[in-house]
């Protein structure tokens, strides 16, 4: 029995009390029905070793996750033309703060992370029409996750679409200022499907996996993605991929990583492995509360941390 | 000739100059064709008198001045309800600045005569469908300019509604903290129709006549609206209607009145007189540059101030 | 027995309870020691009418009612040159707020009714020392007051200067921006010296009554200040007097006033009377939230709005 | 010759150039005096060997530099205790930036790389005296650059003292807060000593080789700080140690690094070397605009990123 094997067998012991004092996501309705005390974790080594605990094999959808998915993708479309749209520096705010589009000199999002700056990285995804730009992002997540199962929630995008005023608000405020381009609405339907992809603690630690891997497939040798793009993904989840929580994130744990407020985090641990951990209760912030320990426990006993 | 006549003969010459340093509005295409050069005034005393110079009889839309006759309107309808989602107090930001509603622990607009705030009144009108709504509005402005042939600009009306992005952005947010119910787009098309709507010095003088005259038409003695109404609309109007040059414009001219983009400025001297002025050459704050020198002259040389 | 001695009787009376639901200033801690259930008002016409209640000859420091006085001086001092170092647009933002001085393109205070506005307008009094300086103010408010025992209160003054750091940040904040010229601790020291200016409500009436004469004292005839000063200091009153709560204050009152956090407001109803009025339980924005009432009572039943 | 050897041949000559866009920093007059066309590098790897060309030897002040060392020096002092006063946060806004202190819920600083924050940890270190604390900087500073030497620069210091009085802002406002402790002038003199700290490329490469070396010398094998104070470091030099550049810098870079308005940035790649680069010409943002260059090229041809 190896190392993460001992471990794994207590981690969702060690961690589960931490559920308690989080909270779901309430302001998509569709995201209130998760249960809040479920915890599961995936590990993919880049030779192929997989570990898995708890709720492992839980749906949930991928929300914030998925941004790490537009950006890679907007970036193989427009190269570094991204960031003449979306800056590249985190930001004290909150996902949603429309704050510093008003405020500063340079009216663009500070990073694709937050909700402003996916929304423009969304936009910038080519394709004749939204459904097919919508399976452009689907297919590219089943080749990440090395899973052709993978696709959409409807209810969960149907509720969204429709409570989703706060990135409406975003995004035609950037219509405004001309970040983003075409019709609206037809972005935002894109952007909430993206969001409403439906994923599993193991789709997630394969994504991990190949970001892990400078973009290539362990499990076909395949080069998904070009190095420079996932250094800029890696980089970016680093500085930016738990909100205004990254820092505190990257003091404690040291992982490159993207949260959702589905529940997931995404990490992927350079050379080394791809990480899936779902627990749909939140801390303040938006990230899975216990999840984020069970990363600071793996983190810690395996020395993970890349500073 | 009496003082005002006297006045008036020269008013437009002295002022015209500053028509130079102002710009049309561009940012809604169908306001860029105004002619930046105009300028027109009539005032109308409550005992009746009437004065006019320049191009008084101009058509153009009232932009801004309209939140005035909403505020006004949503007042009747729900009384002071009203000020449960929008909130009295001038702000230093501009007319369609965001930020305060992020950041301030309430999240509602803080006057009705910024674009959020007007936005929010207009939510709240009284109607049976978008268009009966409109028609109340429009009713109203008639009954107070006196006019019934006032009607919207249907050009202006599409421009608006084409290019209102920011605006949008502004409603969405609201929304989402439930500032206000109902569907957005129709809520905006209400209001981007009262910004369209088309009038001339002489409408909008008589508009500040009936403030003025505390509610009370000076054309036909019935009581338009109560006075304890047109006392809040003169407040706010002398507090917040200038957009944030309304302080400025306070200890300059000191005259309850409300700016609009499209260059006119409704102005409603207590006890005394209404005015309206037209010339679409904006300064930097959105208001009409020589419009405000004419003010100025005329509380000047009448000694119109209230402080 | 007239009208307003009418009103008088009940006055304490119908307004006290109010007191209940406010709260006595901390952050100096001078002021804690006030008792919250003080409530006192004095009222004076332009023709020499006295009319007193309550705890009107309580001794309380004027706070930023000061700030008027250290306004009009500077005007005296430098005429509109005072413009070029602060404003005269209302802010939604509470008096000690520093936000703007940085986020705004122009880096001066907003108006010389909060803090560092009236640091700025502090900091032009013309004199040989700090001492000349506020021996300067101490001579203006005996006059306005017509009252030459006026003093300062030397422990709130020690309190102030002790703890006023937030006085000091925005003070050496406008000395990065060359706002304000000279010795920052000098200057804090006038201006800590004329907030601890201790005075009572006969005081500030008569204060209230030079303004609301158009700067000339009912008692002697002598012009104390120039017509144009006066009108200035009652508008900016008028749009800022009460911090961030001014707008809700004109809607409901509409009074020239201006408030301190000593519990006390002086009122200038043009052409009509002064009044001051003393109840140190403040509400959250920082105003007397008794006095608010007492004055609200005046303006309903004696139609002082000025709008 | 190996690898470094060459690219060092031409370092300086491949950059040179960028310094003609960059500015040297004015707002502390004595930076002001400091050559624009200055470009030094050293470099030291872990197992000793080193490399330097340009203006190597040239004598510069620490700055932002010294942020790390009182960082480290707090943490000894204080433990975790840090954090209760100083966030781990990365801010999209500028180094003197006061905004966030006032419109966030906790009014501490974001990070301990902004001015803000590195006054809070300077006011942690102990020590019986003003100058018993800068002493025990200056030696902390001497260890960690194996240079017995070291010294403040008297002149630079006593321009700071004189002019900072943005930092006095900072300060006095966190001291309303209860932030910071003690005497803020006091705290002053050591945060305005510890920038005038006076170093050179050599001596902030020695620097970054302790870091990178997880807190061992490679010059004695003694340990002079822990492994997790090291990392903790590391990490928030990674998110925060190029201002509101900390993103960009660790997408085209990827080394944990520190730059300061002196011109100097300390480079620290773990486990392998630690950089000291030079050059006054700063960017909009205070980063040395050259030495940014330098960086990206040794990052890019020795594959230095950590991501």
């Amino acid at each position: 029995m190896d190392n993460i094997e001992i471990i794994f067998k207590n981690i969702i012991n060690n961690n589960i009390e931490f559920t308690k004092h989080g909270k779901v996501a309430t302001y998509i309705p569709e995201l209130a029905k998760n249960n809040p005390n479920d915890l599961g974790v995936y590990l993919i080594t880049l030779d192929g070793k997989e570990y898995c605990a708890g709720d492992y094999n839980k749906k949930f959808t991928m929300q914030s996750v998925s941004k790490v998915l537009t950006l890679m993708l907007s970036l193989i479309d427009n190269s570094n033309k991204v960031f003449e749209k979306v800056g590249m520096e985190p930001t004290g705010d909150g996902f949603n703060s429309i704050v510093n589009l008003e405020i500063k000199d340079i009216h663009k999002p500070f990073n694709p992370m937050i909700n402003a700056g996916a929304i423009a990285t969304t936009s910038m995804i080519k394709g004749k029409s939204v459904s097919d730009k919508v399976n452009r992002i689907l297919d590219f997540a089943r080749k990440l996750a090395n899973n052709p199962s993978i696709n959409i929630n409807e209810k969960t995008f149907l509720s969204e679409k429709e409570t989703g005023h706060r990135n409406r608000s975003l995004a035609y405020f950037m219509k405004s200022y001309d970040i983003i381009e075409g019709n609206v609405e037809d972005i935002l339907d894109i952007y909430f499907c993206q969001c409403s992809i439906e994923v599993t603690c193991k789709d997630i630690a394969n994504m991990g996996c190949v970001l892990a891997n400078d973009g290539i497939s362990i499990h076909t040798g395949e080069r998904l993605i070009s190095e420079q793009i996932c250094k800029i993904a890696k980089t970016i989840m680093s500085t930016c991929g738990l909100y205004d929580a990254s820092g505190e994130f990257a003091v404690h744990i040291g992982i490159p990583a993207k949260s959702g407020v589905g529940g997931g985090i995404m990490a992927a641990v350079p050379h080394k492995m791809g990480i899936g951990v779902y627990g749909p209760a939140l801390d303040e912030k938006g990230n899975s509360i216990a999840g984020i320990q069970i990363l600071k426990e793996l983190s810690q006993k395996l020395d993970l941390t890349i500073y």
